[in-house]
């Protein structure tokens, strides 16, 4: 089967033969935006600028407004990868039908890199190199089935057989393609499942290319997304009692205490105050050091600064871990 | 109440103070015919043209093509027809909120025309004029309590009272709004029972303003979805066993008999033929006249032609008709 | 291959090794009249004992009472039907994963009689006898793939290739299970589409099995779906156009006489009146025959009965006919 | 409005005048494992026994299994608590309606606990306590409103106006019911909402009776959405950053050293060792004390047990919190 492929003009090669494109799009950042602030009203228009508002409604899983902006990707992968794909049952699909038409004579056969054995500990995972010659040997098993079926496939159909029949000798790693429309915040969704280490390499290849895309699209929903959503890590309650109970007070109290600073720091440099201000604004903010410790601190000068909102956000979960003590 | 309303510049208006207004869209029937392409493959790329295609799709369910052409609305409407209109749960909203924001002072007041009676017949339906002065008296009435519900509002509000409580005092006939964003399939579908004669007055108004949109940017889908379903008339089995029972069988025949004229006719006009031919045709589309007659009435001219596709549609239902019985 | 197949208990065979089984349900016809009922309110208790009710619900499209009902079910079939199956999206699934778990050697093989020509006529359907010798041929194709694509399938899972990777050549014949719930209305939705003559064999042979399950649990609703959607004949308003364009006005008359004496008798059977007051009733119910007609009619006493309501509704779809003249 | 209160038998009471209850529900904890086990197929028939899978399911966002348990409730509520709840899509729904049937009088009075001022933080809530003569004032009103457009409404209804338009001056504190059917899964996702304390009171009671309900039907799947939902706490990539750099690298080692001990205590607990092995076993885990330390440690007996899986994700996010150093 050595074949040129060619791709559509804007697709992202995914596979031996597959892609990814994007078809259309509607909206961006500034669709989330607006549709939070109809929710909202005029009343909170002050609230923030748009990155802001968006990472607060990414933190806050306020996700009707991400759901306002839709996209429209034409992809082509094996049978088995669309198998997963499919169960994202908020998109919308047009598939090419093998009812209707004729399959085309394109299978995939994994690379070399991505043969690899089943790993112990993962029911769904691969772990451990393959020696090379029977890395060979699967690329050869693969290239034979394929062939094989599809020169099968293509008597029956040339002798007239019905096309809905036939191709069920056809095995899942032939190629189809779709067209596969979804909303922002549920193609969020796919990716988190689907960018995962845990997910199939031959789906992760997809979701890669699928996050590119959506980065240029809608760029700080994407960093929003990344920053909450995969990048986060969550402890469950009974993990939390563990931390609460083994983390000494002090260090707790140096982080909380790091984070009141923080968030005077950051105060400071959006609206810049008095001298005089700054240790008032740093009681009000919840500061229990003296004001002698406080301007020493001060002084000394490496406070970090962030954002305002997530640093009280973080400082309520530090408050959090103390308390079930 | 007498305030000047003013509207987004593009928006229709519906009842006394609300709109809809078509806020981004993404594809049109252009975007159907690629999806449906996709399914069907190069293969019947020959198929048709665009509008042959979009109706051959609508009248055999062929839905998910519709599903790929995306429209957002921005709408302001009384809360009873919010109400109503959440209940098509495919489509994404971001609602006003009174938990964030103050309502502001705008509730419908129906105009006299459509203060109707209660329907006798119809549970759910209006019916009978109803005199003057009561007409007055219901104005009165519904402004009386708008008036006194957001009087009370805004004390509480100003009284500091929580927005998510106090607003539990306003009626339904305040003026909430909204985005909503829905594929095409699903708006047809909305369309389809909110366009009825037996919908409420208050959302048909918006539904025939959203309909005006949609026929703007799908014009051959909307069309599609006006002969089929919309002037659909379906026969239940049991009426058609009437219906064959009763029909003589000349009426069915002669009906028949039209039908394959009419097809001979298209099928000439589409791709004219000999003179020679035109028999031939008639007799391989099932025509059961003799040459004889065939020529007769085929120089008498005055036959109707349409599409090929559809009139062999009809045929076979009104064989089924005869096959009944 | 030759084993013997062992099914679960309660299950109907489909196809050479597959079954469909209700593992569980919620409600039946009673659960949709009592939703219908919450949603009428006790103003409407009366209105009707639960077939009627049921009947007016489907023929007047008001879908939601029957999605009071849910079953879950337990299917087998070729991978091929399960992709058709997917793409119903509002079920939930649960299906086996080769990622997980060993593919198990269960092939679909056709049998004689449903292995036919590719129509010509429809792009996805099959017509036309096949001649022993290729049917054989089929067969053993099937078989042969089946076989060498299981062998090189074992050896990869023995020498320990992902298990994920490895299933890639498995064809999709291949036997996969799930269980799958949905509700009524959904389901009733998927058998519209899939007992449909124009489905493919091989999933409406489990569509036919689901029915008949559906059939046992709400008997009533699987009544009013037979004779409202599938026995449905629907009429496009161009081909009403036609139709009462070339139906003589005589006959749409005879047929809306008849209707009116069928509303007279079925009322009369329904709550017997005095024989005086028989001629009123016909008159008030749009009856337009003379007093003596009428009695003549009556006494001639072949007056067939029905449902009063559906045979309204049959007197407006005639007069609807007539209309558009 | 001094009436007694009937409730249906088995109704939890929520707010005034409402209540919730459970009318069918189909399958439990056994309806999610049987699920899991099909996906898993026999292979994994040991992995656990029922509650360990479940909560391993919970843990990692395998919901499927989840949507195969179905509840159908019959809750009433004030119509402003109906507007929240409705958003929650996957559900079936059938409401009372007012185009049907009449509004019965009966409106939501808050009682003097819940009035409270709008908090100044947080733009949804309420915080802060009012004066018993302005909670007072807060219930006259509420009667005086409720009572006032209940006559205006009976007035218009008596008088024959259509129902569908009379009930447009009822506010939203009235009183509505519904059938209300879902899966386990997204039941789940409405609690994890709806019970947090930033939802709206009104319909936080709500969820707290469903919750009820939910944990006596499928005790072991509400009790792992507690442990690994409700009490979550999630941390952000940019906070885990600020917590690897101010927490000292002993704490961490503290922690994972004594997880591994905890680990190898479970262990010997679930399967008995000799003496002998237990060092081994715990070099294997990953322990690095001397043989010399674990011994001490060992006999010096005060080892936490817990969960083996669960333990060792643990140890995995304490690494993870050492790496990004």
């Amino acid at each position: 089967m050595p074949k040129t492929q060619s791709y559509p003009e804007d697709a992202i090669p995914c596979l031996d033969r597959g892609f990814i494109r994007l078809v259309d799009s509607m909206g961006g950042d500034d669709a989330i935006v607006q549709a939070a602030r109809v929710s909202y009203g005029k009343g909170t228009r002050k609230m923030s600028q748009d990155r802001g508002l968006i990472r607060y409604l990414m933190r806050h899983r306020h996700t009707t407004p991400f759901e306002m902006v839709e996209f429209k990707f034409h992809a082509k992968m094996p049978i088995f990868v669309a198998r997963q794909w499919v169960r994202h049952r908020t998109a919308n699909i047009n598939e090419y039908s093998l009812r209707y038409s004729e399959a085309r004579d394109e299978f995939y056969i994994p690379d070399e890199e991505h043969i690899l054995f089943q790993s112990k500990l993962n029911k769904q995972g691969r772990s451990g190199e393959v020696p090379a010659d029977l890395k060979k040997k699967v690329q050869d098993y693969f290239r034979d089935i394929s062939d094989k079926s599809y020169t099968i496939y293509s008597e029956l159909n040339d002798a007239g057989i019905a096309r809905e029949l036939a191709r069920a000798v056809l095995p899942v790693n032939l190629y189809t393609e779709w067209y596969w429309k979804n909303d922002l915040h549920n193609i969020l969704h796919f990716l988190s499942l689907r960018l995962d280490p845990h997910a199939q390499y031959e789906i992760r290849i997809y979701a890669e290319a699928m996050a590119e895309i959506v980065k240029k699209i809608a760029p700080f929903a994407y960093e929003a997304f990344k920053d909450y959503v995969v990048g986060g890590m969550r402890f469950s309650s009974i993990e939390q009692a563990r931390l609460t109970e083994k983390l000494p007070d002090g260090v707790i109290d140096d982080l909380l205490g790091d984070a009141m600073y923080s968030i005077v720091a950051t105060l400071h440099r959006n609206k810049p105050r008095n001298e005089d201000e700054l240790f008032p604004l740093y009681q009000k903010n919840g500061g229990q050091d003296s004001e002698e410790d406080f301007q020493l601190k001060w002084s000394a000068g490496e406070i970090e600064m962030g954002n305002v909102r997530e640093l009280r956000e973080f400082r309520l979960k530090l408050e959090g871990l103390k308390n079930i003590r």
